[in-house]
């Protein structure tokens, strides 16, 4: 038997097949289709421009082009809204009034979904935290002894969060060769990515909050690149971390997944092996089972997958991550932006970012078009996809793309 | 010969004697003596409320309750207003417009001057670093290998900047003591304060920015206090640099002294120990001589001066460290906060934090009051003051103050 999930359809039939926007989904954006930036969700192959059709919420929450307000208003006013959607997207009756406001998605240009207020960045994922660790350690000091106890994460920097289909210019900076004394100033060239989801904090917090409170806090959740140039992270993050590494760009997937849209799909985290201090144990599955994948194309090429993971790889979730993070009285905000870390799994093709894939550039990867890669090049285009997986549907994220640029010369 | 800016007096008694705010300071601040909150300027010891006068400049400007918007205004509107302010405050013709919109600085509670969007915060006082790195490195190894050559700095927490007189919970986090297996969770028990200068970006910037161009987008600099729990900071930061040992509290004094007041008191930077590279090097003085004190008041007890240094101290100038800041082509904007860094001097009373002043704990100092102080004790209040010393009057910052309060129960 069914349950009332799977067989909940739309009367528009791009949201019925082969999608990663059925009535189940709902996702959150905003969109621009010629006449402006719009607050719009996502259904099939279209996007219905929610601030036209009768929402039965406060028309100020649809005002400005971003969904903060929305969030601002609380979970009551979520799952209001989540509701009355899935009732105009699903009840035929309301097909006349509502399909006037619908666009396509092609001719859409997608805008940030969401005033990102700050940006804090996690490194939660083990395989990841060893691999990196045995390259630059050795494999019997791998992982840092606070790993296991601590959700480790830095800050990072919210203006330099841009939506995916937004160029990136490979950055310069300041780079030391291993064998050279002293360093020298040009374009990385160790430039990567790092295959990561976001979770976007939809309510504040003036003081520490439980993990049960961590995730009645989130909204929900976009995919995550944090591009990262190794070379320049090498030399500059001892003592106080990475920089200017982590500081040209982060790409998120323009469609915002909520929480409610991904609840079938939550998974506990894998077993410790280190009790974890009270305070942060899961009262309840946190992570949840999402397939992921990155893409990489050279400039007029086809598209190689370069890794396949899924995000219960990771050891701790959002929810561990964001009340760790107001253990401090650390004030969170709604906007708060927390990336999981680089999600790798246990087998090589699981591995998300070049670094990891290529060993340090010790072991270059083959793509499709024959080409190698060590780190990326100028001209290549790296998409990342994600969805999970229910009976009959799969709650998408659509694409979350950046191409890299030149670096140029500096300053010009 | 005295030069036209010492002759330069105002109308008003009190701006004219020992004062932080002659008309040569003209310090902007955010104000509430009654009637919610305002922008104001400090006059002696008496508040203009700005909106109220004829400045001359588009009223919109001073709508908001913080000085974002003049900033973004750009340099000319603040050498206009500055300008205007210095006419209506020294020509007695304009007093009887002016007075009715003076207050007393007794009877007002400052607010936050700016909207802060991001906080950065460096490590660039080499007399600090060498001090703590000695403590937790040895002396031979105390300097990191890039620090000559990088303002290291690291991405702070804009939601826990706090204005003067903001109470400052001692935090709770994870602690490992030296000679324990694994971490507990606690109220720390390091509890110290960093004295810096923070740095207003007032300017925006998309790509990189030169030395000069950076000083061109500084607004002004306030006082700050980097709280910092260092048994926290021991445990999390490697590898990923300081987190929530940062986040409890930054506090900054209320009035940001402008650029342009602090203009005659500039002055370069150290002698250079290895060659900067060509980005960073300073085409004119860049720092500014700035006498700097900590006192320190146990709980219903007289204070203490603990430390004076002073802000030429500096290896690099706010301008070097925003310049530097842009090099990944990180977008700046403004009301981005920048602090320079814990400023200590060379000699044991000129050192910016307890954990200097104290050596890690080992050489306890003992206050006027007789009491001895390794870390701070609850109920201690932090009072930081500056100003540069011209001949017959000060730029003074006025005081950047924080009482410590109890840790108390986690999550009460």
């Amino acid at each position: 038997m069914k349950d009332a999930r799977e067989m909940e359809t739309s009367w528009l039939e791009s949201a019925n097949g082969d999608t990663d926007f059925p009535i189940q989904n709902l996702p959150y954006g905003v969109f621009d289709a010629g006449s402006g930036a719009r607050m719009g969700v996502a259904i099939g192959d279209l996007i219905l421009d929610v601030a036209a059709v009768d929402h039965g919420l406060d028309p100020a929450l649809f005002s400005a082009p971003s969904w903060n307000a929305v969030m601002a208003a609380g979970p009551e006013v979520w799952a209001r809204l989540r509701a009355r959607l899935t009732e105009l997207l699903s009840d035929e009756s309301q097909r006349a009034a509502v399909e006037p406001h619908l666009v396509a998605q092609s001719g859409a240009r997608m805008l940030m979904p969401l005033e990102v207020v700050e940006f804090t960045d996690f490194y939660a994922g083990k395989h990841h935290a060893m691999n990196v660790g045995t390259m630059f350690r050795g494999a019997e000091n791998a992982l840092p002894p606070n790993w296991l106890s601590i959700p480790i994460g830095y800050n990072g920097r919210a203006s330099s969060v841009v939506v995916s289909g937004t160029d990136v210019r490979r950055p310069h900076g300041q780079l030391k060769a291993p064998d050279a004394e002293l360093p020298h100033f040009g374009p990385c060239k160790r430039f990567d990515l790092e295959l990561e989801l976001g979770a976007i904090v939809g309510q504040p917090s003036t003081g520490p909050v439980s993990v049960a409170a961590a995730d009645e806090m989130i909204f929900g959740y976009v995919l995550l690149n944090d591009w990262s140039a190794r070379d320049i992270q090498a030399w500059e993050y001892q003592p106080l971390g990475p920089f200017q590494a982590k500081a040209t760009a982060t790409t998120v997937s323009p469609w915002i997944v909520t929480k409610a849209a991904l609840e079938p799909f939550r998974v506990s985290t894998p077993a410790r092996e280190r009790d974890l201090l009270p305070y942060l144990q899961e009262p309840q599955p946190m992570l949840y089972d999402i397939d992921l994948e990155v893409g990489l194309a050279p400039e007029g090429k086809d598209e190689s997958i370069i890794a396949r993971t899924n995000y219960r790889e990771m050891y701790y979730s959002a929810a561990q991550q964001l009340c760790h993070h107001t253990t401090s009285g650390c004030p969170m905000r709604v906007g708060d932006l927390l990336g999981s870390g680089t999600i790798s799994g246990a087998e090589k093709h699981q591995r998300g970012s070049m670094l990891e894939l290529s060993w340090g550039g010790k072991e270059p990867i083959t793509l499709d078009s024959g080409d190698e890669r060590s780190f990326l090049e100028d001209g290549d285009t790296l998409t990342l996809r994600g969805a999970a997986k229910g009976e009959g549907y799969r709650i998408g994220f659509g694409s979350c793309a950046g191409k890299v640029t030149p670096a140029g010369e500096f300053g010009a």
